[in-house]
């Protein structure tokens, strides 16, 4: 499908998507760049791709570059690749968050380059190359936000790529994209790490019986407060605007909570914990979730 | 074990009783309470037992009597049962919370009735006799609790109970209990209902996106956020001194993300982001958690 690709950042998503682009053959050559010396001596030992020590060096000829990279870094990684790129490439990258990082592209003005955000709905609590695999992808969402209206072509190979990799395909507009992910994973990571920073706050003495008892509803919460903290340190910042609004939604609705706790408001509180069942319902029935009990977990 | 057992309310908790009974064969005859007619009909077509239209003849004769039904009907039930309960009859439930139960039988004044509560932390978001399973106790804690130190021999048999059900067996005083339960699991439950809650709130025309997105956090809350509103609204109502207090403690440390983001203090967010990953080491190391990505869901 290419001739080669360069992939900027090897954790899990990059290392997976590495993995992917290899098993499914989508490029004659891969060219890897990840700045962490770890990183770089485990994928020369593990993995397929031509590791460069020199980011403008891997960029050099590649058809498609995609930066798989904490959001921080993205302006740097752009100015030290800038001069390397070949025309008409493809630039992507798999970012959580689009308008931010969409403002610092346009303002660097790269000329014949076909800027396209990809946004793939995968990952896990692990990080680090160690921790990909070639399936991450399957079945999951990609979301591709664009522009530039004259790029449709650059879209629909960007597409075929992804769905390449397993994934399927949306478009969405940035300023959409971002709200969109504020409710469905901005909001449920800054509440998991709230909650579970609670818990860990308390005495020590009870420690011990918290983790034991953790199967009653914390230990779900806690599988998205292991994930990776740059990465999310990096989410907040970017898209703070709509996770501040969303967070403060959240307070309302926990207040109602605690006022009809604080009332023995029962009628209230069954209103309440009558309300949620339904989402659950439809996000099984739309495939994104398991209706096995527990999440099958046993 | 015994010669008879009488289960009252059989929903997910009680029927999974009755099934783990049964097959374990932990008693000669069981009879089985519940005051919906369309339970009692599930039962007569399914399910082992005898099924009682009357309360108090149900538990006529038993060595063990169950109460598994919401913590709100306990008063009511232990009114009609009490002039028909055996001897020296050993009186347990399955409730989630313990201190106030506690006292409504204190106040019973019950005479030769040995009360001993017992939590087993076993469940699943589904409700009613037909999601019950003999296996769901396999594994799980059961969190016994006594105050009267006589009742040692009751205790001891009450423990090999549930160890034949599969459970491992702890004990803990009242307070203790509701306390380290408000933390694992009520504090977790009032925010996945808030959180499904401030997402369901939003406008319609972004709703199916968020649902199709739901995989990138959002659907881990609503798990629990799917439980049994009434067995959940009771919880609130008996155990809200703990929970209003750990709610307080949760909603400072939101404030402290919140203050976070919005001073783009990337420091302090690395490390609040840093800080939770631990805690999952910790319960999956306690047996408490499978260590599979995405809990092993595909």
């Amino acid at each position: 499908m290419f001739d080669q690709i360069t992939i900027i950042g090897c954790g899990l998503i990059g290392s997976s998507l590495l993995r992917a682009i290899d098993k499914k053959k989508l490029s004659k050559k891969i060219n890897v760049f990840d700045k962490s010396k770890e990183a770089q001596s485990f994928i020369k030992n593990n993995l397929p791709g031509n590791v460069f020590d020199d980011i403008n060096e891997s960029v050099k000829g590649s058809d498609l570059v995609i930066i798989s990279s904490p959001l921080s870094s993205y302006k740097e990684i752009l100015l030290s690749i800038k001069s390397g790129l070949k025309k008409n490439v493809i630039l992507t990258d798999t970012g959580s968050t689009k308008k931010e990082v969409n403002k610092v592209i346009s303002n660097l003005n790269l000329k014949d380059v076909f800027w396209i955000a990809s946004h793939p709905i995968a990952g896990t609590e692990y990080s680090g190359p160690e921790s990909g695999f070639a399936e991450l992808f399957e079945n999951r969402w990609c979301i591709l936000s664009g522009e530039d209206q004259q790029q449709k072509e650059t879209l629909e190979i960007l597409k075929k790529f992804w769905e390449k990799i397993g994934s399927k395909v949306k478009f969405m507009a940035f300023e959409e994209h971002d709200y969109v992910l504020s409710l469905t994973s901005h909001l449920p990571h800054a509440i998991a790490y709230s909650i579970v920073r609670t818990v860990i706050n308390k005495e020590d003495k009870l420690k011990d019986q918290i983790i034991q008892y953790s199967a009653s509803g914390l230990r779900d919460f806690t599988r998205i407060a292991a994930s990776d903290p740059i990465m999310w340190r990096d989410i907040f910042i970017d898209n703070s605007e709509n996770i501040l609004k969303v967070l403060d939604s959240f307070s309302e609705n926990l207040h109602e909570i605690k006022k009809a706790i604080q009332s023995k408001n029962t009628e209230k509180l069954n209103d309440i914990f009558s309300s949620t069942r339904k989402l659950r319902k439809e996000i099984i029935k739309a495939g994104q979730e398991t209706d096995k009990p527990n999440f099958g977990r046993k």
